[in-house]
Parts: C-alpha cells; sequence; structure tokens
C-alpha cells in the first residue's frame, strides 16, 4: 500500500461515513479515465508522420516513429509508469501491484502504421492503456498485480514486438525489409531494441496474468449496428490458396464460343460460386477472391490461364477447412463444364487466436455498467493480441469505426467512443485484477 | 496473244482434233498448280527468320523480313511476273492481259509474321498467288485482265501496306514503333519505299477488277470438320470496350459478405453474363472478355475496382450492336445487385468487310469442280482483303490449320492442303477472268 492509496483508506462520500473496503468499492464504481485528455493525446500522437490527407505515414523504424515512441514515453511517465524498450524493441511501462509475486496483468497495442494510415489503428489502444494507467494514478488506485503497458513494435508490419514474446519470430525476418527502408533487423537497432538479445524477451506461457487489448472494429458492424463496445470473440484464423485454371488461350475472333476453353470463364464463375458456398453456409465466416489475373491478358485472346487468390476466415479452423472443401468441389465442377483445370495450392495460414470466455464476460459486464450497448464479433483483423493469446488468456475491447473504414487517412472514431472504450479498458481491468483467471 | 499462247492454239488431246476453243477449256479445266513446288517454296521461304521453336521471326523491316522479300521477288521473275516495290514498300509483281484496257485481278497476301510466328499465316497466300502465276506461265496461259500479285508489307504491325491502297493509314502511323525497333516510316525506307510519295499508292475504286487471297482458317472450324475449303464470306467487323466496374475496396477480414460491394464479383457475374448472352443469340458472334485487372490486388482486400476489356465480332455490325446492348443491360442489372456500378468506353471500331456474293459462288464452284469439300464461313481474323474491300469485289479461300493454331510455331496445314487452295485459288481467278463484276 503505497502513500497515495493509503490517503484514500477512509473518506467521506455523500456525508456518510464508509468503511475503507466501502469506500475503494464506491470509488471504483464510479472511476472514470479523462475522456478529454486521452483524445487529447490522439491528436497530439497523430502530429508524428502527419500527412496532408489528414492521416499519418509512421512506419515502424521511421523518423516519425522513433518521434512518436519518445512521446510516448513522456506519458508513461506522467500516468506513473516506469518506461523502458526491451530487446525487441517494445515499449513497456510498468507499474508494481500490491502483490509481487502475481504475475503482471498486460494492456497494449501500437504506434506505428501503415503507409499512408490513419489516427486510430492501434494508437487508441495505446492512448487508452497509458490513460488507464494515468487514471490509476490520479486516483492513487494500486492493482493487486503488478501492471505493464505494452506498446509493440512493428505491428504492421508484421507483429514483430508482440511476436517476439510468444517466441514466434523466425531468424530469416530480420532480413525484410520493411516500408521504412530498414530491415527488420535494422530497425529493432534503430528504436533502441538489441538484436543480439532479441530472444530474451520471450515470455512463459502463464507469465502474464491476462492481457486486454482496447482497438478499433476496422469495420462497419458496430457503426452501423450503432453499437458502443464489441466483445471481441477472437482474431479469425486465415487461409490462402492460390488457384489456377488453366484453359487453352486462342484467337477471340477465330474460336467459335463452342469451342473455346476460356479460362476467365471459368475463373469468373468460380468467383461466383466462391461468394455462394461462402454465404450458403450459416455463421460469420468471409471468403475473398482479391488477387486475379488473366493471361495473356489481350482484348483479342480468349484468355488461356488465370491465377487468382482465394483467403477465408472464420473463429474456428475448421469452419475454414469446410468452407474450402465446397469451394474446391466447385472449382472441379467448373472445370469439368468448361473444359479447363483447377489447382489449389494453400499458401498462407494463420491459426484463430479466440479470446478467453471468462474475460469476454467480464467485457460485456464493464460495458453494461457504464450502460454502453456490446455485441460480440470477431475480430476479421489481425491484432497483437493474437500473439499474446498463445501465452495468457486475453481479451478484446473493439469501439467503432465511422463507415469501417481502416488503414486510410478517412479512418475516424469518435472522441466519445475512444472516451467509451477506454473506460470499458479500465473497468475490466479492475474486475480482472479482483480475480485469478487460473 | 503471245508467242506461248499462239503455240497452243492447236493441239490434239486424245487423239481428236480440237478448235482452239476447245483446246483452251479442257486446258483449263484440268489446270493444276505445281503442287510439290508451291510446298517447296514455303519450306524455303521459312529459312527467311527460322527460329529455334519451329517456326518463324520474321517482323516487318526486319533483317529476315528484307531477305523474305528478296526471295519472293525471285521467285517472282521465275513465274514471269515483274516485280517492283511501290512507294509504300508493297512488292508489286505484274503480267500483261490479253486486253490492256481491263483493270487488274489482283492476288495477294503478306510474308511479314508476328514475334514467334509460324509458317503458314500469310505465307500460303503469298506462296500460293506466286505459284498461280507460275502454272500460267508453265503453260502459257495469259489472263484477259492484267495479273497483280502484291506482296503487302507489315499486315501483322497494322495492314500499312494494304491499307495504303485504300488510303487509310493516318499520318501518326508512320512514327508508330514496331517489333523490328523501326518506325513504320523508317521501316518504309528500309524495305525500298519511299514516305514522301506514300499517297501516291492509293487506288481509286473500280481500279482493281477483283481482289482474291488465299489464308490458313487459323480457327479449327475446317480441321475439326474435316472440310477442305473455307469460303470467307467475309472479315468480321469488331468493337471493343474498356468496363470499368466501381465497388469499394475493404478490409477482407472485417468487411462481412453482405456489407461488400465487391468489384470482381460484380465483374466475374458480368464475364459469364457476356457469354450467356452472345451464346444466347443465335449466329457466329463471338464475345471475348480477355483482359482483366483486379484493384487493389492483395488477397486480403475486397476489390474495389475492376476494368476489363469486351470485344464483339461478327459479320453485321449491326449484330454486334444488338449483342452490345445486351452485355451492357446485364452490366448494369449486375451493379444494382451488386452495389456496383458499371460504365462502359468503347475504344476501338474495325467495320465488317463482306466479300463479294459472286466471287463466293466462284469459289465454291471450283471447290466442287476439284473435288474438295467446302464451307461458308465468316473470317474472324483481320486480312489484307479487308482493305482492298473497300476498292473491288474480293474473295477469300481458307484452308484448313491443324488444331486452329496460329500466331505460333505450331502453326500447320498440310501440304496437300496447301495444294488444294492454290488450285481453288487459280481456278477461281480463271473464272473471274472470263466476266465482269461490273
Amino acid at each position: 500500500m503505497d502513500r497515495r492509496e493509503f490517503a484514500c483508506n477512509a473518506i467521506a462520500i455523500g456525508g456518510a461515513v464508509l468503511s475503507p473496503r466501502q469506500v475503494k468499492w464506491r470509488q471504483q464504481a464510479t472511476l472514470r479515465v479523462d475522456g478529454r485528455r486521452v483524445n487529447d493525446h490522439l491528436r497530439e500522437l497523430a502530429e508524428f508522420g502527419k500527412n496532408a490527407q489528414g492521416g499519418i505515414s509512421r512506419v515502424a523504424y521511421s523518423e516519425a516513429d522513433l518521434a512518436g515512441r519518445e512521446y510516448v514515453m513522456g506519458l508513461m511517465r506522467a500516468a506513473q509508469l516506469d518506461p523502458s524498450i526491451d530487446a525487441a524493441g517494445n515499449i513497456i511501462g510498468r507499474r508494481a501491484g500490491r502483490d509481487p509475486t502475481l504475475p503482471p496483468l498486460m494492456l497494449g497495442s501500437h504506434i506505428d502504421s501503415v503507409p499512408e494510415g490513419g489516427n486510430y489503428d492501434g494508437q487508441v489502444g495505446s492512448m487508452g492503456a497509458i490513460e488507464v494507467a494515468h487514471t490509476l494514478a490520479d486516483h492513487a488506485l494500486v492493482t493487486r498485480h503488478p501492471l505493464e503497458v505494452a506498446i509493440f513494435q512493428n505491428e504492421e508490419g508484421g507483429k514483430t514486438g508482440s511476436r517476439a514474446l510468444s517466441g514466434e519470430v523466425e531468424p530469416a525476418e530480420f532480413d525484410l525489409v520493411t516500408s521504412s527502408g530498414l530491415t527488420i533487423g535494422e530497425g529493432i537497432g534503430a528504436i533502441g531494441g538489441d538484436r543480439s538479445r532479441f530472444a530474451s524477451v520471450r515470455r512463459r506461457p502463464g507469465s502474464i496474468a491476462a492481457y486486454l487489448e482496447l482497438h478499433i472494429e476496422q469495420g462497419a458492424i458496430l457503426d452501423k449496428g450503432d453499437i458502443d463496445i464489441g466483445v471481441v470473440e477472437g482474431i479469425v484464423g486465415i487461409k490462402r490458396w492460390r488457384v489456377t485454371v488453366e484453359g487453352f488461350a486462342n484467337h477471340a475472333g477465330t474460336t467459335p464460343m463452342d469451342d473455346r476453353q476460356d479460362a476467365l470463364l471459368a475463373a469468373s464463375r468460380f468467383v461466383d460460386a466462391v461468394n455462394r458456398v461462402v454465404t450458403e453456409m450459416p455463421g460469420r465466416q468471409v471468403g475473398t477472391v482479391g488477387q486475379l489475373t488473366a493471361e495473356p491478358g489481350a482484348p483479342n485472346v480468349v484468355p488461356g490461364r488465370v491465377t487468382l487468390s482465394v483467403e477465408i476466415r472464420d473463429l474456428e479452423m475448421d469452419k475454414i477447412d469446410a468452407v474450402y472443401r465446397g469451394v474446391e468441389a466447385e472449382g472441379h465442377r467448373i472445370g469439368e463444364q468448361t473444359g479447363t483445370t483447377f489447382d489449389f495450392e494453400q499458401f498462407y495460414t494463420s491459426y484463430a487466436a479466440p479470446t478467453d470466455e471468462r474475460i469476454r464476460r467480464l467485457v460485456a459486464e464493464a460495458a453494461g455498467e457504464l450502460e454502453l450497448t456490446s455485441l460480440r464479433m470477431p475480430s476479421g483483423a489481425g491484432h497483437d493480441a493474437q500473439s499474446i493469446a498463445l501465452l495468457a488468456p486475453v481479451g478484446m475491447i473493439f469501439i467503432p469505426s465511422v463507415d469501417g473504414i481502416s488503414h486510410s487517412p478517412r479512418e475516424f472514431s469518435h472522441p466519445e467512443d475512444v472516451e467509451n472504450g477506454a473506460n470499458v479498458l479500465l473497468r475490466t481491468l479492475m474486475k480482472l485484477d479482483r480475480i485469478d483467471l487460473d
């Protein structure tokens, strides 16, 4: 118990004299973040890497990223978080808990952006986490668990920082050139990490009591549904296939319609079939053909070959496989119908990372207590929480993105939603602090 | 009447003494080209620009083209055709007729190829035309009309030579860089033409009695149908459109299926609809989507924009327009259904060039007399005959292409089909020589 907590031990609220325990409960029930402050911080952060379109280009390891990180460490100090940079280059702000034997509760997100990004992705969660710590400090509240606020490096370029904690980063990744122009290995040095000790940041499963991340939805479900808070059920798994449709390239003038093996006609029927298979199954799975190339690609030649991508996402990997089986069967059926062949090659898998059911309930409860509406929903996008889910129970809180726009200067969330999100984060943290999840 | 014709004026066939007129008819009824010679010439010509794949790269104005043209002029001299190069760079071989007041009958084709082309496209018609003249010379037969054999320059790169005769070449075309590396203007000089007098080669309508062109089909209709001769009804007209489908690019993970404006899904339904509209109408029209680009083109982004080409060909321009109306309506219907917009921009028109019905009948008659099967059919590909059709009645004779392969080293026509084609060309020419089409 520190000095400030001691000062709050006996206080008169509404004229009645309350016991220290009653005081604490009352205080926590009415505890709120400073909505103006968190939104001010978001605005200030948006200056680093600001671009003409009103967004930011603050790719990991860039000058703007370095400057933004300095700003963040200043905010941490003001919030009585003791910031340091780990060997992977993550900024970790720490605050002691009342019970030093407990593993820490961790809040986190990132401040790096995609090129030509917006001012909310990662940043709402980062400013929200620091605001929660600041609010605790303002009220001299000390959590039972130690508290860590992590600003993970290079989320947009491959979740390097959070994957360092889960030990997932492959040696080859250090040589990847990022949008900053530096390789990941060089970038780690540029932001104050130490590549030679990179492996030391790995955390043991069970070494984090729980992880919470506040984030913008990056979709339009909350915005269109006029819902305040998304209780994230998990980060969806992803599988991707490269599909090659082989027909026969032929002169578009001299080849009668019934004598064609048109790979683009076959591929087109397939794109429609992917949509049909995905939408006809019950559930919230999504399936996308995002890439398609027709060869040789001249107006006067019947296409002989098409390559295209199929991506399927769902919270259940089994569901992804079931959808794929339907999609694959449609490909072969269309191949027979059109005199073409369909070849499928899987080239990417990202495993689904469900959030912890107990934490979901606490998030929903926190939202309810704050008189906010909430909806359980998957996260279709990847997040740092996905890496930490390999180590600890995780929870995610979404706030609405206007029109679902993200990775764009037009990305926007209303200040009141930012405040709501930070309040739900604070409240969920306090609830988590009271229980032992294991 | 020249010396050799005179020598044939009285001859004994089968023991009976025939009148000069009877002799001529008999002679013409049994008149045949030298099948071995024309195929030998084809093989010899294939040496110029020969490539490792067994085809040729003899693009207009290249060294191989220049060498091939020298070879052709030698063949013309041997066939008693007096070759010269006109100001546009066409090789024109001339032989006087019995009536110098008549306009010439013209036979023609080209010897330039596409890059990595084959040994038959253009070359069968060129060798066939010279063979016809050679056969006449062998038998000391002089046609009533003057005879011209035209080897048109740069057919594959824009029918420059034949379009010079019809006055269609635009000044800007001289600056186009061809596959040879030279511009068309430079190329004309390289092959012995004179750009400053280019316009002088233009011919008046009516100044050519008729034009005949023998060519490989470049499709598989004759080959698959086991038919000897194609009686070409005309060269199809072509219209091309650039279609832009605008949807909304969105995150493939965070955008539910029912909230997408997927430009590629819309475009795919459209590609299928183009095929349906084209095939459901009676007739031999063809419609092709040969080019398609989806943007931004990443596996994890719902495509926001697709651009694609639509090409429609038919012998009747009205039919092309009718098909287009159906295609356009489908686009707008699909746009409404998918929350996308379809924009159509026409960017290319090539007018249909019907052959002369009287010449078609003569070609079919000639084939029948030679006990060859024939089929009336459109030409889906463009040919020099298309340019000359603006000046004169034209006819075209097709021979089978094995598997319809063309513009490829795998292009092949059987020697007996080459011989058949040259015989039909000869016979049709003799029939045309006897009549006045006007």
